[in-house]
């Protein structure tokens, strides 16, 4: 069976936390907005569903006739079916918790730079995002980090996994979230990994990973930009 | 087995989709920080996890040795337990996808009122949030809406449940949204409600249900209040 993905074509966003999992375990995927035609179907499953139950937004996975939504939910349902989740059940609810902890990490450094409105363009509310991105530099970024290498340093099986004692879609997400602030805030990033060692240790491991190694050199990763969730706006990063 | 509910005393807020289902069920459950230091105990697990993986944030449950974390994650969990869930793996997915966009649209409720900072008292970010409230009500409430009235009216079996043929915790959700919305926001919800009465005909035999009866009508159902996710602040709803 081939998974379909649906994503906006030209950014990694949100659905690149998924490609990373359909990669690591060399999945066979379609990236349907990327072929021609692909973004038209897109948007049609999401206005009918095509007689299943319609997405309220990209990322989406269609498997068969099921579509399964929302970033978390999509590796909660691939990650038995590509050996990247806890073989126990109660840890697959604690990797999904520490997922969903990455999806509100990533939608508060959405609102950084859109904190009125996702309608209007970064440049009618920069002041707004501003304050936003400062708040969010200040209080809410080591928080997060500081959450994650915790997790990892009291992990009871080793520091090298989120949870359990192997790899998990977790693991690649982590790897991706750093990516992501790395690019979108290079000077605040800076001041913070020393603070991180286990995660960053983390996230060197998994981009020395043959496939993604290999993923990471292809024209199927798409370069960072700003369209995407993680955009580099300098005035937006630390000042000092 | 008790289950234990972890949630900040003196709100509904979020912990409230989770008793809606417990309640609904008859389970046998403790509102732990409701009882004599449980706030403080929470508050401990917060910090060490006790042996298990710490949470981020409540509302988390604790079942025998689990402590499993987010809304969306704990109804996933807790739904073939209590009867609330969709047979079929495929539809539990579904139900899932429909829960996070639930999660999606209180966040964006709480956003309204603080748009700049979560450290911040809303009065320090009034002006930020009366510009994200108009875009909210404008932009995002109709389209939140309007999407589960599409799922309703296209459930192949039947609009009156959101996913398979029978209640389901989303179904108890959305209940809840529309409460919250109608305190937060009584105009716009005024002006949107006739629009989506698959949505409204769902809130209503959610609240005519005897179990829920008797809980609305219990102390255990905590009113709203300007310190919960859902704030009635008039000058941020519709002013028309």
């Amino acid at each position: 069976m081939v998974f379909k993905l649906y994503y906006w074509d030209g950014i990694p966003g949100r659905g690149e936390f998924v490609r990373l999992a359909l990669e690591e375990a060399g999945a066979d995927y379609v990236d349907v907005a990327r072929q021609p035609g692909g973004t038209d179907a897109m948007l049609k499953l999401m206005k009918d569903g095509g007689g299943a139950t319609s997405p309220f937004a990209p990322p989406f996975l269609i498997d068969g006739e099921l579509i399964v939504s929302h970033v978390a939910n999509i590796l909660f349902y691939l990650g038995p079916r590509l050996g990247l989740a806890p073989e126990e059940e109660g840890l697959r609810h604690v990797a999904n918790g520490l997922q969903l902890t990455i999806t509100d990490c990533v939608a508060e450094v959405h609102d950084t730079h859109h904190p009125i409105g996702v309608s209007l363009y970064y440049e009618e509310q920069k002041s707004e995002a501003s304050k936003r991105a400062a708040n969010f530099l200040t209080e809410r970024l080591p928080k997060y980090l500081g959450y994650y290498e915790g997790v990892l340093t009291r992990n009871p099986t080793g520091q090298a996994h989120s949870v359990g004692g192997q790899l998990s879609y977790v693991d690649l997400s982590l790897f991706q979230l750093i990516e992501g602030l790395r690019y979108a805030f290079p000077k605040a990033m800076g001041a913070n990994e020393e603070h991180v060692p286990a995660l960053i240790a983390l996230h060197d491991a998994v981009a020395a990973r043959p496939r993604i190694l290999s993923y990471l050199a292809s024209d199927r990763r798409l370069p960072f930009n700003e369209s995407c969730v993680f955009r580099h706006y300098p005035e937006l990063d630390r000042q000092f």
